[in-house]
């Protein structure tokens, strides 16, 4: 039904061949900070389709309501009287955790999740997180920054260096990877493509355990780990 | 390509037609604490279809990583060496926030996302939350249970009484129901029908300053609120 679909960087191009023939398409992506447009330029932009009579789709990365900026967004909409439809979506966590086979809550180890931001913008670092992060909790840190960092501000906040972590790079798409570690060793991990989440809890050291602590690039996750399983043995 | 559907009871009909016409389905669902299956039957019925050759697909609603007790099943078919994929999905305080338009992060008023439950199984409640609980986070409680009950335990853990808070009810669903209120006012609020998530925290104020703070059955959420907006002005 999109008359306009505007974009961030994120968007792949697999996801944006499903748009119809006859649609506009404009990239709103910012990356790396570098902004090739700001985020009241974009809301001014779906103003002036809107009010044009043009069905507009504002087309983000994951979950639009987790670090995606759409408050600043709803709000102008929201202020300008026009209607809008939000459709959830996969988050980086979600995707990350399905990555890495790790169940984000489990009633033996995480009765909780967490999910924060290292990134604060303009270079502020958020590391007050004493209190918030305990050991049954399972937190996901989207924008995870300098390993070294994040490892401290975690273990500052009272989590031990042994607590296991995974980072995962490119959740769900074809180039996804992932590499586990503990709190202790992340500033020694490799730097991985952007973007990345850092999943961090007991719950992670149940995938770990079934393979070794080292780098995992897979197109399939953890596919290697059951090479010996029969052929006519297959899961969900 | 599945040969068996495993799925809980709250998948809907809608997405079980969409499963091939040779495939058996099988519901395990377990629904209000009445088992009509346990776990460990759900495991070793998975274990014994997938060592049959057959593919399996374990379908739950929701993202499967939380709270969907896939630590369990997964520790299961990985130790019998069952090959395994995850889909991700979209988990409900995506799905309800989506229905009360709240972005769950908001660089002005919510850094960061905290999803717990107040249903431990076997009558248990975990209302240790002090700490956890901060006014720049959102909190989305899932299986909130009695209102009174889990809004004095968020007060006990610092929330002011003027918190914001929103109750959505088969968010995602055709029969979706959300109610605005705050957590000093949470015990008088209307019993929605379960599933249910409750949202808490100051981003919840900026849907519910649009709208009046009362009950709002909306099929297509706050579509009334635009009532006055032209035909031809339409958003994302």
């Amino acid at each position: 039904m999109a008359d306009v679909v505007l974009h961030d960087a994120l968007v792949s191009q697999e996801v944006l061949t499903l748009v119809s023939s006859g649609t506009r398409i404009v990239n709103v992506g910012k990356r790396c900070g570098r902004k090739s447009i700001s985020q009241e330029a974009i809301s001014e932009l779906m103003l002036r389709f809107a009010s044009n009579g043009e069905v507009v789709v504002r087309l983000k990365s994951g979950d639009p309501l987790i670090f995606g900026r759409a408050g600043e967004e709803l709000d102008a909409l929201k202020g300008a009287g026009v209607e809008v439809e939000i459709v959830p979506g996969v988050t980086a966590a979600l995707a990350a955790a399905a990555t890495v086979q790790v169940s984000l809550t489990d009633r033996r180890s995480a009765e909780r999740l967490l999910v924060i931001s290292a990134h604060r913008g303009h270079g502020k670092t958020d590391s007050d997180w004493s209190g918030l992060v305990t050991r049954g909790t399972t937190v996901v840190v989207y924008m995870p920054g300098e390993y070294g960092s994040v490892a401290a501000d975690l273990r500052g906040a009272g989590l031990s260096g042994s607590t296991p972590c995974a980072i995962v790079s490119k959740a769900s798409g074809s180039e996804e990877q992932s590499y586990h570690t503990t709190l202790a060793l992340l500033d020694q991990a490799p730097i991985l493509p952007a973007p990345c989440v850092l999943i961090v809890g007991e719950t992670v050291a149940r995938t770990a355990s079934q393979k070794s602590r080292s780098l995992c690039l897979n197109a399939v996750p953890l596919q290697g780990d059951f090479a010996q399983a029969s052929e006519s043995s297959r899961g969900f």
